[in-house]
């Protein structure tokens, strides 16, 4: 079947997040703890693509959890610009499936030599990137065979919040209930039927606000990969600066909007939409879902740092349902590797 | 005419360049030697819309003229989430137009309590953002009519340059040019030609490497907000991973590539797009300009970390005569107000 190994790997994700919070947690808290020690002042990502992503969840992390500045490093300034930073009591973290982009192992080296404790988030314990790094982290995903990432980008998610939790020196047992929250969102089959409405949708605009925003980010790389989708991802607010003009009557639109405080900035945006007549599928909060054209409720999800490790498995499930709707092989998009090499 | 006070404020941007070089300076200067005696170890940027890609291109230049770790606050941390950051030793730069917009101040004001050396950069002296800060740089473009924001955007850019030069303890010449090569670029008319190419596109992806990834993210906010194009910025990297499945036979790509390092690596992104089929308008380099559907050549334009100021001059002249070709008016986009309140 076109699209087996990616749906497949959809469905893992339960099994893999019970294998962090099992077997991977133990490594997460002494990597933590040498990190708590180190003491760092400001935190980096590096990154691409749907670990970009991950990068960018961990950054909302870092700044609400541990009251820290963070960036994300942006790669040409050292391989194009030849940058040679200074980063003592940084904490330098690169994210990567496949641990062999060039363009995050020059950052991370360089990053080491001027000063900074490295540590590599990744599905390949064996990568030059993992090598490179002070401490590895195996996000424990197992091998991951469709192009498009699916299991790797929430086993980056749950690594990084426990990481983030271990750093701040709090225990967490607030994610131990995601492997059965995972099963129960993943059983459900409405999204296979909604893809059907987009099967001659050209473009489409995904948002959310605050965590979420890095789901909506995902979620537009997954339609733009798999079903070549031209989706475009926006924070609430970047929308209301500018990109709302494009929008009109009938313009699709996903927003990601968990009950929760993040949900609740983002109400003023779907409203603002739906006054434009825009075309609103809301994923989340059951009351604002009720209101748009199309709404996939999501209850109970728990604390909303963790709510991105479940409200993407939808999304996950529509790029694959849609691509296969328009006739392509969500497993093999044309035009990409599984690594991708830049630099 | 539809479009007057946006075609005047393009056409205003060499003076406003002059007058930053000629009375600005100074203050720039002052406030550069009080940020080199702070000593920053980080430095964060706050800002939306327009200025937040000011704000990426300053981020570029800290992290290759300074050497320094850098990153982009995301304001939902503290006005969603609460967040307190400690950011003892960390300049603390929001940049924005009118500054007015809520969710700059709030988190000023606690970069501020936390520790943070803040400077506020706008069009807007009186501005609460400006009062809110320790020190204010005025970007000396006079009252900007239009929605969307042109001189400014330059001004900003001009402004963060001059400021990073001085932090960095140098003199800088390399800006006196900006003016009359400004002027020549505006003074050229092909991109009003240009744009009759594009009437009936729906999308469009702009792309670039390094400093000029900023150029890329402008071009698209000011197609989208003035000709309500689904207009998509990659940086050339990032292209690669994923979104290139979308890029089809005839898709339109504007391509920004100077004829310098950043551009150099873009070269091979551009051939790839054009295996494709992808119709491409390049703007910069004259090699690679020759090879493309359609070219904008540039040269002399020097400096690399001084491009942006220029190359986005064609691209808001196209984005101008789009408007106009589809029956817009380019001064008052629909569903935009000048100053965006969000937070």
């Amino acid at each position: 079947m076109d699209g087996a190994l990616m749906a497949a790997e959809i469905a893992e994700q339960p099994q893999v997040l019970a294998r962090i919070l099992d077997e991977g947690r133990a490594e997460i808290a002494r990597v933590g703890s040498a990190i708590r020690a180190y003491n760092p002042r400001f935190v980096l990502f590096v990154a691409r693509g749907t670990s970009d992503h991950a990068a960018l969840y961990a950054k909302y992390l870092v700044e609400t959890q541990l009251g820290l500045g963070a960036g994300l490093v942006s790669p040409s300034t050292m391989t194009v610009y030849d940058a040679h930073p200074r980063l003592q009591d940084v904490l330098f973290i690169a994210v990567s499936q496949s641990g062999g982009s060039p363009d995050l192992l020059e950052p991370l080296s360089r990053a080491r030599a001027g000063g900074a404790l490295t540590v590599a988030v990744t599905n390949a314990p064996d990568s030059s990137l993992a090598r490179a790094a002070a401490f590895h982290l195996d996000v424990r995903a197992g091998p991951e065979r469709a192009v498009a990432a699916t299991k790797t980008f929430t086993a980056e998610l749950l690594t990084l919040f426990l990481l983030v939790k271990s750093i701040g020196g709090r225990q967490d047992t607030e994610a131990d209930a995601l492997p059965r929250q995972a099963e129960e969102i993943i059983a459900r089959r409405e999204m296979a039927q909604l893809a059907v409405r987009y099967r001659f949708a050209e473009q489409l605009v995904t948002t959310s606000r605050g965590y979420n925003y890095a789901t909506a980010r995902e979620a537009a790389l997954k339609l733009m990969e798999t079903s070549y989708l031209v989706a475009h991802a926006f924070s609430g607010a970047d929308l209301l600066h500018g990109p709302m003009a494009m929008i009109d009557r009938g313009f699709p639109v996903i927003a990601i909007v968990p009950e929760a405080p993040g949900g609740a900035a983002l109400a003023s945006v779907v409203e603002k939409l739906q006054e434009l007549g825009a075309d609103i599928l809301v994923v989340g909060d059951p009351a604002i879902a009720a209101r748009a054209r199309v709404g996939l409720p999501l209850v109970g999800l728990g604390a909303e740092a963790l709510t991105p490790i479940l409200t993407i498995l939808p999304l996950q499930q529509l790029a694959w349902s849609l691509a296969r709707e328009r006739g392509g092989d969500p497993d093999q998009p044309r035009g990409l590797k599984k690594v991708t090499e830049t630099w």
